[in-house]
């Protein structure tokens, strides 16, 4: 091993009505973890931050539970085994999961949301802490299950340049569907359309959404993929084509209002016998595998783009996550924290 | 033929902004009709009327185009097969179809939602009206496709003791699980518990809703079967189980509101990973045939009960139809046109 030292970042204060800062961690040493039956041992390569963070350091309403001071920063990483008395999981195998903010992390068990192997070639392997990992999964299993999208299709994307809905739109145009995203300004309309290949885009900022997905949207709408909620789902209710699905990934704009939005076409839903539907990327996991495989063949054929954010050693993870609330991160916002790849 | 005319009601005039009358209607007698190759001659032994033929004599906004001045009155009926040319549909069948406020009807094609054959020998015919008709099947087919029932799920339903609802009630019994009625008055409330086998029941005019699902629905709620929607959806959102069933199958509050009802709890689909989603009847058609024969069985078994309200001869038509908007039926209301069973 090329380090003795198990580096961490622990809890050391509750971010309680205020934003993250970086006392609120505390950086501790800490030996090698030895592993013991049916366990092995990862070395982290990569470290993902994400906004749903701060509620692991508060006592959050969130669904997992929240961390106790002095407990080391929970997180998803990509690693390699190093060590490993399991022979399910050899040792150079690279794994995605769940490794926290440290240097090594030990697992157990079967392949699963909690730790999964990465099986791909064609792609970096921190592709694993976005599009070929939980955001990619997200994306790709909810329209696949819930969207079943059909050729010619329109899919409608909100948040479509947001961490799921870029790949969300990519994926729905490489399924054969038109596409059409929702963004709040016209810089990130004009990505959508250039970059990310949307058949038409829509700024909601304009307020004139309805009139504007009537034009775009002539022939009603198929698939929603709603990341946003509120009247931005009220307004393309009212264009659901008949058997179309809402895919309820996201509900920002919930995040921002003391009071939920009081929703006004739900009736829509019944009158199209239409479908509107919720999961949880972890309940996918028997197809993670495909996800994988499919959308590192699309990556490799040049046809699925990503966006990451890269920073340099596992000292900057607490300033990685304050980039996030901030707004400063440009695409996926990892952490390099060993290895060359 | 024990009847050389064809006695019929054709619309007269439109009841628009007012209630359906008499004189809306005019009684015509014509030739019973001639049969042509493939079809067949249906003479009625029963008809229905619904709160949905107002819709047919204005030029509504139904599904269903508007009749025009003069046409024969739409409507579903039960009858037997008198003449044919269509070995398919031999003299002496039962069928249950849209045979129109009429004695005889000519009709053609393949089984399905026009002119469906009635197989069950264990209920009276009559049945094909209401529990074993449409009514029924709107009820079992969603119950089961949508709600996917498990053994020991808690299910509630909304406008408990209407037409579909008062089935659905007791489907949800026979298939297993714990059923909460809501209903507009006490004495519903005991009918639902007294006669339908409801577990529990609630009415929603004591104004304390949210209150009485938790303490009748204290594991939370598995299917709702919806047939009201509004305020009463929004109550129920909040008692969700995790991947819960929302049977999307009325929304009669929102009939009398000029604005829609404005949802608050929408958010609770996704967050609880459930799923919402409406449907048309006649889509089922593939299951039209299990669905009667296992509602028949339960009828015979005494497990599953009906209430109709029969009117006797053609002539009453009019007046059958008048009552339902009075509120005066109790059960189905239906006409007897001819025949002894």
């Amino acid at each position: 091993m090329s380090n003795a030292e198990n580096r961490q970042w622990c809890l050391a204060e509750r971010p309680i009505g205020r934003p993250v800062k970086e006392s609120d961690f505390s950086f501790e040493v800490a030996p090698v973890p030895k592993i013991g039956d049916g366990e092995f041992l990862v070395r982290t390569r990569y470290l993902s931050v994400a906004p749903v963070m701060r509620n692991y350091m508060i006592d959050g309403a969130g669904i997992e539970e929240p961390l106790a001071i002095g407990d080391v920063m929970r997180g998803r990483g990509v690693g390699e085994i190093v060590e490993s008395n399991n022979a399910d999981w050899p040792v150079g195998t690279f794994v995605q999961g769940k490794l926290g903010w440290q240097d090594y992390a030990v697992a157990t068990g079967k392949p699963g949301s909690l730790m999964f192997p990465i099986r791909q070639k064609v792609a970096p392997i921190a592709t694993g802490l976005g599009v070929l990992g939980m955001t990619g999964f997200t994306a790709y299993c909810s329209l696949k299950d819930i969207g079943q999208p059909k050729d010619g299709e329109t899919v409608v994307v909100s948040g479509a340049l947001g961490g799921v809905g870029n790949i969300a739109v990519q994926l729905a145009r490489l399924m054969g569907c038109k596409v059409i995203g929702i963004a709040g300004s016209e810089e990130k309309c004009r990505l959508l359309e250039d970059k990310l290949g949307c058949h038409a885009t829509i700024n909601y900022k304009n307020g004139t959404l309805e009139e504007d997905l009537k034009r775009v949207a002539p022939n009603g709408v198929d698939i929603f993929f709603d990341n946003v909620g509120g009247s931005i789902l009220d307004a393309v209710l009212l264009h659901l084509n008949r058997y179309a699905r809402i895919i309820c990934c996201g509900r920002i704009s919930e995040y921002l209002n003391d009071e939920p939005y009081r929703l006004r076409n739900w009736g829509q839903v019944g009158h199209n016998r239409a479908t509107m539907r919720g999961f949880f990327v972890y309940d996918y996991e028997p197809m993670f595998e495909e996800a994988e495989r499919v959308m590192a063949d699309w990556i490799a054929a040049g046809e699925l783009t990503y966006q990451e954010d890269r920073l340099d050693g596992l000292e900057m993870m607490p300033t990685a996550l304050m980039r996030l609330y901030e707004g400063k991160n440009v695409g996926k916002q990892i952490v390099h924290v060993s290895g060359d790849d």
